[in-house]
């Protein structure tokens, strides 16, 4: 097609530049894949030369509109963005490398076509960041509401790949960065969206972008496989208190968690406090945070820390791993030990 | 969960059995995953081991309600079916041989609980026949429709993918099966749509059925490519028209087509002489095909044939490669050539 006065189709909704015309536009974002990509975009399928010995790992995830996300107070680059961040989190929990990703996207045909750049700005500022090339993709009409579904392929060393089993009585259990952020950001989101106010503080502000941009915890997750520290890991998506009962059920073990040591951010901290609620409840109970939570052997646990640190990476040991029979417990405020509770984020339980 | 009075559940909706209900539900129509598989379902990714030597071939597909598909005439099962058979003819089309497969399902919480185990039955019938394991997935909320997202990883001998370009002048153009029944099978949908009428015909189920159900051509795609034979593959969605040019351009050649070579079934033959039409203009112009279009050198014609024989497979010459300069021509009946046209099939270009 050759250049193209861009301004002229940015206002154009997807009916009326069409099928072509968008896959043209979607195809010129794009740069150029990695070596090991040997065949990209553009035929029946694309082809990856992985390395010897490496296993291959793959994963998906979709996203949609009025469920899993909404376009109120985000923006069409964060749905690019959390669509891939969320895959690639799933690739730091196996302790891999994530190399490459396709997208299915579903679009009603009134959607202006600056939201599809957007989109793909979004995803592919993500996928410049982490060196992850586009290989594949498909792009349909929707009757209703954007669809967008991600699958990321990586590699990791053989055999290597950890899992979410593997947890050990007396392993330390270890989460990264900060929990609760998200799980706020979206409480103020839907508060705003019920009462018309004023634009949001910049404590609000922090906790939303914390929604909209998680941060995949590759560099992390990259060097726990790859050392073997980790026995276990899962990435934190419905939540801590959801997703430590994934851990344990999966490794046949219980947990003890020391509320007081759950890493909170300043923002959240703040937030908790005016709303009159602990900051500890959203980092137990808030989904979405896309931290890594992985166990370690008390015998590597300081090698870890260190490494940690010295890869910029932030780990805070929130309890150990007991037997299965003691169960999950938390050790509140005061040293009260009492059985975690289930709460988590379900699909399919509100009619609509 | 434990054994569950399966019929109790048989008529009700998502929104009642809940998002964790439905994927023990999942889980349990999900056969042991072949010896690749080293992590399936259940973890954060899952993990393959792919063979020394070979490339890994990648591709995905989208279905949408109204758009890609409609539940008039058709049923839940050929929606799993379909999903899964559009990406195994894209990886046949590579040489390829499937190994694995992730599904993105997004379902409206009014759906039955009956239509999702449809659905994967569809889905999982067609796995066990070319024996790929499905190794991921993500269920979501729809707010309108349903929609599908398969992506299915292959393998294919290292540099041995078969490209869309790769014609030369003088290759033979082959085309596996017939064209033009799953367009026919679409067109007696959508008129059964609009006036209340009776049964389908013998003919009319044939051509639906052939509509829902396309074979992906996985052992002849797999032939040509191990062999070495095919100088350039595409699989047909668009229709022969529009994917022959695809293949054109890609190569940078042109070809001469001989319409009354087209292979129609004659299913299609009697429809198309009720409706007073040509079978070839369905052939030429009918999308959905999912037959392998595919070139191959003149000396290589004899074995390519006697090979396809042996397998059971048919495959017909329609045309030659000629220079790009030539273009795309039609040799009509009466011996006359004219330029083909094209025309397929587009999203986004009515408004909904």
């Amino acid at each position: 097609m050759g250049a193209e006065p861009d301004a002229r189709f940015h206002r154009m909704i997807l009916n009326r530049l069409g099928e072509w015309g968008l896959l043209q536009r979607i195809r010129r974002r794009i740069p150029a894949p990695s070596k090991s990509v040997s065949v990209g975009i553009g035929d029946d399928a694309a082809v990856l030369r992985t390395a010897a010995h490496r296993d291959l790992i793959a994963t998906t995830d979709l996203l949609v509109e009025t469920v899993d996300f909404d376009r109120t107070g985000g923006s069409f680059r964060s749905i690019g963005y959390k669509a891939l961040a969320v895959n690639l989190s799933d690739v730091a929990a196996m302790g891999g490398r994530p190399v490459a990703f396709l997208v299915g996207l579903a679009l009603p045909g009134r959607t202006p076509v600056r939201a599809v750049d957007e989109i793909y700005d979004g995803l592919m500022s993500l996928a410049r960041e982490h060196r992850v090339s586009l290989i594949g993709g498909d792009i349909s009409a929707s009757p209703k509401g954007i669809m967008i579904s991600v699958t990321v392929l990586g590699e990791v060393e053989r055999g290597r790949a950890v899992r979410r089993r593997g947890a050990r009585v007396g392993d330390r259990l270890y989460v990264t960065g900060a929990l609760g952020d998200s799980r706020a950001g979206l409480e103020i989101l839907k508060k705003a969206k019920t009462k018309r106010r004023s634009k949001p503080s910049g404590i609000e502000s922090r906790l939303i972008h914390r929604h909209f941009f998680p941060e995949p915890r590759l560099t992390l997750g990259r060097l726990l496989g790859r050392r073997g520290w980790a026995t276990a890991m899962i990435d934190l998506s419905d939540g801590l208190a959801s997703d430590l009962r994934q851990l344990c059920d999966a490794g046949r073990v219980g947990a003890r968690l020391e509320s007081d040591r759950l890493p909170v951010s300043s923002a959240l901290k703040a937030y908790a406090r005016r709303m009159g609620r602990s900051a500890s409840d959203y980092a137990l109970r808030g989904g979405e945070d896309f931290e890594l939570l992985f166990t370690v052997k008390t015998t590597d646990a300081a090698a870890v820390e260190a490494a940690a640190r010295r890869t910029g990476s932030t780990i805070t040991p929130i309890g150990t791993i007991v037997s299965r029979g003691c169960g999950i417990t938390v050790i509140g405020a005061g040293g009260r030990e009492a059985p975690l509770t289930l709460r988590g984020y379900e699909h399919f339980t509100h009619p609509w």
